[in-house]
């Protein structure tokens, strides 16, 4: 489908800006993210040429509260912008556009100034938002909900958390200009006015993703101003220009554009070239993501069951949905901080990695481990049955028997990711959403044993394309297109779009894994009662 | 109601054999186990004086076959009883009498020679036993089996092997003088003449427990001849003098006294004063058994459901059920070998016990491991739900997060070995069984962390009594009853039993364990149809 599209016309349009490859212009692609920030400077033909990073904290000022601060953000990606840039003559960067964490937000003034920490997706203050939740139920029905913004009713949009302020800190709610989400706060910073990209709103449940601009339905709902939200804009958009005071600020070109962006994982798989149907991303880190294209809106009632979100892509037209759980390749650390202390030793003396060493001590077991299963979640599950989100989910190590040693678990715990997976592979499947390849980054990406374990286990291609920052690759594609850099989309990924290496099934071990599936979907059904029984026990210590 | 019972009156009272205390003379407890045999010398005291142990090897000449073979038992216990009395004068021996292992069966000739080796009570040879369940089933109601046997229908007892013999190899079977456990085929080699206690003979699932005599109904029904069985008597009676010829191979006396003795736990229960209700011995070793002690058979349906046997006890007139699960401090074990590497090298290198440092670390975490639980069937489970014994059930650690550690998951080995031993003692006393303090003999005893983790999981007072090795002092204790050297059980228990310790159950953390414990009891029944099915899976593999 979207193949050839013609994207939505830049704003803005720079006469000047020539035809890419090999030409001395750099794009400029940040990422803010939930521990910190990065900028990359890419040539157009997609090599990273400088990079800088930034970290800094969540903060909890009571249990369960998780909160940015905006102006600690704001300095670290003003400094990691100034180390991208340091080597070149910034007057050489065509333009700058940036991907950005989902739902968190803050209140700001008419300058741009937070008057309030920004509250971040995960925050569960005042019991995970149940009143406001149990309010929406009594407004409207979340499927209707559902078909206007393709957001599950959940407690992570940032309209949630502006409600939870109107209600809460009515002072604060009064004096804010706009809630913005970081994309907006930065673009306000750099060009003094902020826009923020349909991709990016989509994930404040307040965006029509249809008409993709704010929902006229829910700001009479919720009694929220239009005037307190960003003006929408399709990614890829030039929304400004850097300010002279911003300039100064970061050491960038006064006058240089400023692109509109999108949500991390829409940039993301823009930069590993998800942009029609069939391949799909997969982002392993600590938490594993998986994003597929749509070439239009799927809003049934089957996807919000499984928790499914529709939003808008970073490619104006294609929508985007999202599959997450947050126990990936935090497992792995776990074993590793746990068990591993001699393999770290050993890497350490070797100069190698020891999740290598980790990953070649389960290669000597067996497929399918013996018998010895993971339910992976130690943080909590992210998909499967409803609900999508169960905090209450925990991680289980099934099958134990004597004749499982160290090499077994390791392999467990591979498989076991690769099966949740596979669940989450199987859910937007049975909504008509093709995932015919994976187009693997992040961390767990490095790894050729465990994208083999992946392939084997959901008898499917792994893709490991050569991308370091996927995020951020797609924030400069973005920022190419706003520039004129590149002719469209396709004519991006054309130019920047390479692979590594491609992990196909065995298949020998499609019948096993097959079975071990079956038996795999039977555990988290089996366990979930004695979790919120176990949730319950520890709730009662506290 | 036991205290103070009158014992039956030993046979071939020892005329010479003068009231303890203080007296030269000693009793010679031998104990043949399942992979090694110890015979201990002891003061009338209780003190042990001398100690000899061998080892032997169980075979498996094919898989699921387990065997042992009787001549190299024999040797085995020649030489350990040897080792015994190298220091003494072995006319000071006022008597022997031994402890043995329940269920293995051996054909022998009218010399007491094996014809076959022992097959013994986890030989699964022919698909466990089915065909010949199936024929029990056919043939008589479980719960009349269950009443004249005190044994639940299951493939372990020695008649099944008897049968299986019987029709399985029919020229073995037809050379067979007699079919004899380990008791009598050692009181055979001694005196020339075999003799099984009625305690040792429960375990064959041919003895009638009410008029202690083999079942002349299950002999016509099996259409065995009686004069296949040894002469069965109460424990503790003179069942023979030492022969001229077991005299030279043995080094004890000629005509020495050899006293009947009783089933292992049986003998182990006596040696730790379990002769009347109330106290339960708890012996965890690799594995974990609870014996009770009642004054009159319980052959009730529910005692059958929970596969609780009914035994008759060493002490003639009290009758003995048994609780066990396979999978006690082998789960400790299997965790020290798969990750304890480090406190193993550090442990031996200051010269203390893996396991104490093991315990040690376990209780640097919170009483309930901080919701981290362990179903410790990595050996199958051994009680629990019916089918009692379920072989396919296996290990599970439930409820693991990111914040459980290497002392989080110790301390859920240690409660979840605990949660199970609580459950086997609501078992036996949902029948009525009272189990008012446990005795706690084996391995797991040396553990004050693991006993308190007991108690208070439990909410009983554990004792550790002053035994070393209780099954053979219990078989002294026959000795000395049976030669006069005690006046009766009473006396003789008052004379030798000694505590050394004592656990009480923490009253601020009983609310805890008694939710954690209800918890518990889901994790089972939540798996055990996983298990099934990867049983099934791993059985497609082969």
């Amino acid at each position: 489908m979207a193949q050839g599209r013609t994207p939505v016309p830049p704003q803005g349009h720079k006469e000047e800006g020539v035809n890419p490859i090999g030409d001395p212009l750099f794009l400029l692609g940040l990422d803010v993210g939930t521990s910190g920030c990065r900028s990359a400077l890419y040539a157009p033909d997609g090599n990273m040429v400088a990079f800088g990073y930034r970290e800094y904290s969540e903060y909890s000022p009571k249990p369960s509260w998780v909160e940015l601060d905006p102006g600690e953000v704001w300095t670290k990606v003003r400094g990691c912008i100034g180390e991208s840039i340091a080597d070149i003559d910034p007057g050489e960067v065509a333009g700058l556009s940036l991907s950005a964490l989902g739902e968190a937000v803050m209140p700001i003034d008419s300058e741009g100034n937070h008057l309030y920490p920004a509250i971040t997706a995960y925050d569960a203050r005042s019991s995970g938002y149940g009143d406001i939740l149990k309010w929406w139920k009594g407004e409207i029905d979340p499927l209707d909900l559902f078909a206007i913004t393709g957001t599950p009713l959940n407690s992570m949009p940032s309209v949630n958390k502006v409600l939870w302020i109107k209600e809460n800190m009515p002072e604060v709610f009064e004096k804010a200009n706009k809630f913005v989400c970081f994309e907006d706060f930065i673009i306000h910073k750099l060009t003094g006015r902020p826009a923020i990209s349909h991709s990016m709103a989509s994930r404040t449940m307040m965006l029509d993703i249809s008409r993709r601009d704010w929902s006229e339905e829910l700001l009479d709902l919720t009694d929220l101003d239009g005037e307190l939200l960003s003006r929408a804009l399709p990614s890829g958009c030039v929304a400004g220009e850097v300010t002279g005071e911003s300039s100064g600020e970061t050491g960038l070109p006064r006058g240089m554009p400023v692109v509109t962006g999108g949500h991390d994982q829409a940039c993301g798989s823009l930069g590993v070239g998800v942009i029609g149907e069939g391949p799909v991303m997969d982002a392993s880190g600590s938490v594993e993501c998986i994003a597929a294209a749509m070439g239009k809106p799927v809003v049934t009632e089957q996807m919000m069951g499984f928790g499914q979100c529709c939003n808008c892509h970073t490619v104006e037209g294609l929508y985007l949905t999202l599959g997450f759980f947050p126990s990936s390749g935090i497992v792995l650390r776990w074993y590793r901080d746990t068990f591993a202390e001699r393999e770290k030793e050993e890497a350490e003396r070797r100069g190698v990695d020891v999740y290598d060493a980790l990953t070649a001590e389960a290669s000597k077991a067996q497929p399918g481990a013996s018998g010895l299963m993971l339910l992976p979640h130690l943080f909590g599950s992210g998909t499967g049955q409803p609900p999508t989100l169960n905090r209450n989910s925990r991680g289980a190590i099934i099958g134990l028997s004597m004749f499982h040693n160290r090499a077994s678990i390791i392999r467990a715990i591979l498989e076991g990711v690769a099966l949740e997976l596979r669940r989450l592979l199987e859910f937007i499947e049975v909504c008509g959403i093709q995932a015919t390849e994976l187009r693997a980054v992040g961390g767990g990406a490095r790894s050729p044993v465990w994208l083999q374990v992946k392939s084997n286990v959901t008898n499917r291609t792994f893709i490991r394309p050569d991308v370091t920052e996927a995020p951020s690759l797609g924030a400069a594609i973005l920022a190419g297109v706003g520039t004129g850099i590149y002719r469209d989309f396709d004519n991006a990924i054309q130019t920047v779009y390479r692979e590594i290496s491609r992990f196909e099934p065995d298949p020998s071990l499609v019948p096993l894994y097959d079975r071990q599936y079956e038996v795999y979907k039977e555990i988290y059904p089996a366990l979930v009662g004695i979790y919120d029984d176990l949730a319950e026990l520890g709730s009662c210590d506290n």
